[in-house]
């Protein structure tokens, strides 16, 4: 399981050398929502040594070492544009963790006719589990668990003000879904949405893989 | 606006004495939820004189005093099985507003391929607003907003346990639906709605009627 | 329906390219809490060539490719001055979306006897529908849609403290008003309550139009 | 400050007890909610003897010992028959602090026209304060409050379900209002309602006592 | 009933310009929460014409145009220094609606000796009544209100953190409680706590002058 | 640690064959909430051959086995008679646990001058630890944690109704209080209570008796 | 994915009817909370021809129709006792789905040593997935996902009572782990956590199967 | 009991004269949260004369008036680490209050076999308490309360974030919490946790002592 630096709060000397610690140890670090001048600083350290990947959530991983690769195949999908930054965060943890990942933005419920081909791409491309982040009426989850036969992952987003703003009307409906095959995570957590689609699709990965030997 | 007598907790003398007065004065009465008994009895008593719709809601008017047709149209949508007795107290109450009705029932967010076709239908028919009803995760409300150019009407209704039960995780989930041209009412009012909805029908009625004459 | 930008958390330059992009597709743009800077920069970019109004939110249409109007009309009161950001949002929108308006503002029940005068000009005046905006106690919308035979929108805001603040007593006291006819939308969703008003107007008036032909 | 008995889930021996025991000690006592056998009971017990004021709560006390009038004047007035049981408690308590009494029932937000003669009446009379009972909405205590200038208990009371139902929507409501002088109690404490109340019109009343003497 | 003018938020210049207004309409303003600089500045303008009162509420009114003194006698007593500030919102208030003030701070239930010698003063010098401030636990004015005849209004205060802090459990504890001849209003309304307060007392003290006379 | 049945839903003979596994092994049991049928039950099984203490919750021991005096000192307080029986299950598991109980009942802050003289006498007699039930405005608590250098524990209790009721507002408040050595167990929860309150009795009993040896 | 009949509020013939047309259609059904007169009977109907599974749920499956072994492997653990019956609901639908199922009961976080052994087992005997049901303080699911590589589904259990009751506390707590692969089902969702880890478990096995032909 | 300076929203001239007084007063003092400048000002004023102990909590003691040891010993115990600062405020109080105090950090659930060397260590020493802080998930508290036969005073800490974060989760896990001898302090409540621990093994220690005599 990856570990996961949160910027917010701590000094970029900080950062940096939490950084170079994971680095030396295992090979791979995420940075959380590090602010623009910290990215530049890490992408100005790394970028020629390793492989970055994200923005928001910063993933960084030496080409000496690389992540084994797993086999595990991960879909991570959004209902809105303000989604994708947690989205991000269960992508590259997930990445971190061996799985190859695919991403879908903004095919919220608002206008449905959008979430068909993407999700029958998904399908045929064979992921083993799907994230699906959504904040302010959170219904996307339903529909998607409603249509696939994978396991989904809920990630309920912050976005939305007003009542059940912050997130919690996208758990609440996510609860109270009643598509079989959901389960949720909290609110803005895509280390643990993408750990847990992960390590489902490690389990699925690792049996084809123990089976063919 | 008609009147609504609420049952539970009142004896079916009172209530057979209300719907006498209401009768008398207004030609029409709506009874909501009158246990077994008392529906038997209220239509023995008016059976063959009046016209009675609906069961779990009873809507009686006087054959002889007809409810005047507006020529407002109204559909009715329900997410699933649970929710049609909030449903139909909103089709009663529009019915007795002179509005022609129509309901489809249990084409939730589970199964989306059930709902298009209907949905359709009631298009094809010129509704002039829809009532969607939905308790649970309270998906299906935006994601009617989201395909018609109808005004819709979310009403919540109390199904689903847990965390965001009784009704709180749809009406929050409606509430922050970005859908355009959706308003809610509380949780279970099917009268509010049926009332908001009627009166939105009949005042595009009430305009066809007067650009007629 | 127009689509609004939030300008709050988005550089000046993001905002202009957006409404740059957006006027030149749709030939209107709603930004939405410009500050003054950003205000002043759009004025002095558009104020020659296209109509603009409001000032919380900013309504911009290109005067060569008018909103064509529909003859829908719509109401909009708020019971306190701290109201009328929102209730401009819904102003906007509704103005966008071809109808007329008319603004009631500062009529609350702090003080009801300021309310009949302008309440019965509007009625005069035909409106189609009525949003009402107020926070606080949120009794107002209640006691609009006591008083007309209209499509009421209470439009709750987030003015008060304590508890019940933010807000939050406002949604409530309305989801519980036993007044017909009224419907909500979210707190502070001037947008929604806008659309919804607009829908019904132009359904209203296009009945109008239709049966005239 | 007389002493309260609440019946529900007392023994009817214990609550004739207990009131035996009252009305020695201090010739008065209050049950309240007796069902109809306690209250039919009590009547029996006490009804030549004593003088019994109201139903849902029942006042009893001993016409050889008359509480002394103190000359305060309450008024109490209720938005819907529902907070009639609520409103009774708050009045057979001030009459039991001496004080005269006055009630208007049913006088709703939702058709305000009917408000206005019966509060001019309270006004003429010149209560020294007015405890307004209102449920769901709890819009009516601000509307009063807004215009007498006589002091406003607000008692929200639990009619109402859904979001905000038995009386948090009420309350919060009237905890929001912005008319001045309103001060609340608990959702259906009609005995802290009347105390209060009874306590203001006592000091008014023995201010006009003193300065008589 | 006073006006009060809300300062954050304002610039210096419009609240120094609805003063003005204030000043020439009424002859006194209240203005509440003033930055030092905005206090020093109204100092300046009017200290010498003008008696000012108070410092985190600035109360200024024209000597040339006193207050009429009614004769009501109000008093207030916080429980901790943290509820001084909501306190002199009262007290200011109180005082420009013509009533004698007498305040007692800082004697909360975590150290009750310090209550009893203040409290009793307060009822020697015939307070008609008495705010209570309490934050935190909010118990203060439940003891208060068992140990007087007085009407008493609890004011609770958005002091304390963690579960029911920002007033929250105060509130909730001053609404539970079962001393009678006590009411309520929202957290930090201060402006209302005083309003009902002088209110209350000037029904007592014109019932004083009227049997005078 | 003493096991406590809970007896509401549980069939008599289930209660009674777990009673008597629990003395046939510990020589003790706790039945809490036993209707009057299964208490005299019990008291007819046992009650020659042992010892039995309560009765909302009955404590049984083994007149042969006799739970070992600890020294421990355990004080137990109420606000109200309400509070009695979640105050006896605090009682009975002290009892149980080696513990000296002495209790105080019905000494809330609405008529504090009746807590004075017995809290002194809890005092002289040396109590370890001191548990205090309250419900409602759950003021007590605080009150005596600020009179006494000796740990107390807050036992919210479920009475009350409205905003605050089943024992929130108590917790709350009890949470809120700033009062030092005070702690607090959740709603109702006399087990935990008693436990607690034992644990330290008998930490500085044993220490009296450690150093003793 | 077997549907799920919820017995509880239908009468006994509705339920056989709906359990006669599933098995007659799919050849299994599950019954959910049966009361024991429904239990004894559908064992009556059923008990020879068909296997029958559980006693709160009632899994009945046609022995000429036997459920196709997928394979799949799913472990469910319970806190406590009173979390059997949602635990139950979750093995009879993983047995539904074809999965072999290993449950350890009454293993919470107060006496942990008793978690170690019977977890080890689990994971030897290669579970793919682990339901863990826990009420009250929720905290086994936490330490479960800390301890296993397996995705963990939470399910939240109705069990407690007071702040954070019901199974609040629990689903909280849950939401709140730094365990990473855990997420989480509503409250007593039984069918939901169960359908989760029978889906996860079967894409395991499915790719254990595929890579094996 | 130690009064403890809340440096936070106060200048620094005035924490340092508020020390000032304490130190002259009682010889020590705490001021809970100072920003580096004023840690580092009070560190010159008195780091040669005083003994100075934590950082985020800075406790002064005067060298020539040392706090008289009682003997009293609590333990305190983190599940991470950004519940350090609310657990040194613990530290703190508790050494002011005379006990040797010893921590333990960061041995949460999600990595359990950090924690049961430390807290075996900890029982040989003989700690009469033990606070045990956690946020987020909070179920460390129940986890030692069930190892221990100390009472254990959980500490919530308003870590994490979305559902139950700001402490909510961790403090409703803990008042759930079926582990005997555990009683909970509000969310961040260091110092009255401390005290809390302080008062029970200070009785324990003067137990101790006065049996020596």
């Amino acid at each position: 399981m990856p570990e996961v630096i949160y910027a917010p709060g701590k000094s970029p000397e900080l950062v940096e050398r939490l950084v170079a610690q994971l680095l030396q140890r295992t090979g791979r670090a995420i940075v959380s929502r590090p602010d623009p001048e910290l990215h530049a600083s890490l992408r100005r350290l790394y970028g020629e040594s390793h492989e970055l990947t994200g923005s928001w959530v910063l993933g960084i991983h030496d080409r000496a070492r690389p992540v084994p690769s797993t086999g595990g195949r991960v879909g991570v999908i959004t209902a809105g544009s303000s989604d994708i930054p947690y989205a991000q965060e269960a992508l590259v943890v997930a990445q971190q963790m061996g799985c190859v990942t695919r991403e879908v933005y903004d095919v919220g419920v608002a206008g449905l006719h959008r979430l068909f081909p993407p999700l029958r791409e998904l399908l045929e491309e064979g992921v083993d589990s799907i994230v699906v982040a959504a904040g302010m009426d959170g219904a996307l989850p339903s529909v998607v668990a409603g249509l696939v036969n994978v396991p989904v992952i809920g990630l309920p987003t912050s976005t939305g003000y007003g009542a059940g703003g912050g997130g919690v009307g996208a758990l609440l409906s996510m609860l109270q879904s009643c598509s079989p095959g959901l389960a949720v995570v909290n609110i803005d957590n895509g280390v643990g949405a993408g750990s847990m689609a992960a390590l489902i699709a490690n389990k699925a990965a690792e049996a084809r893989k123990e089976a063919r030997e």
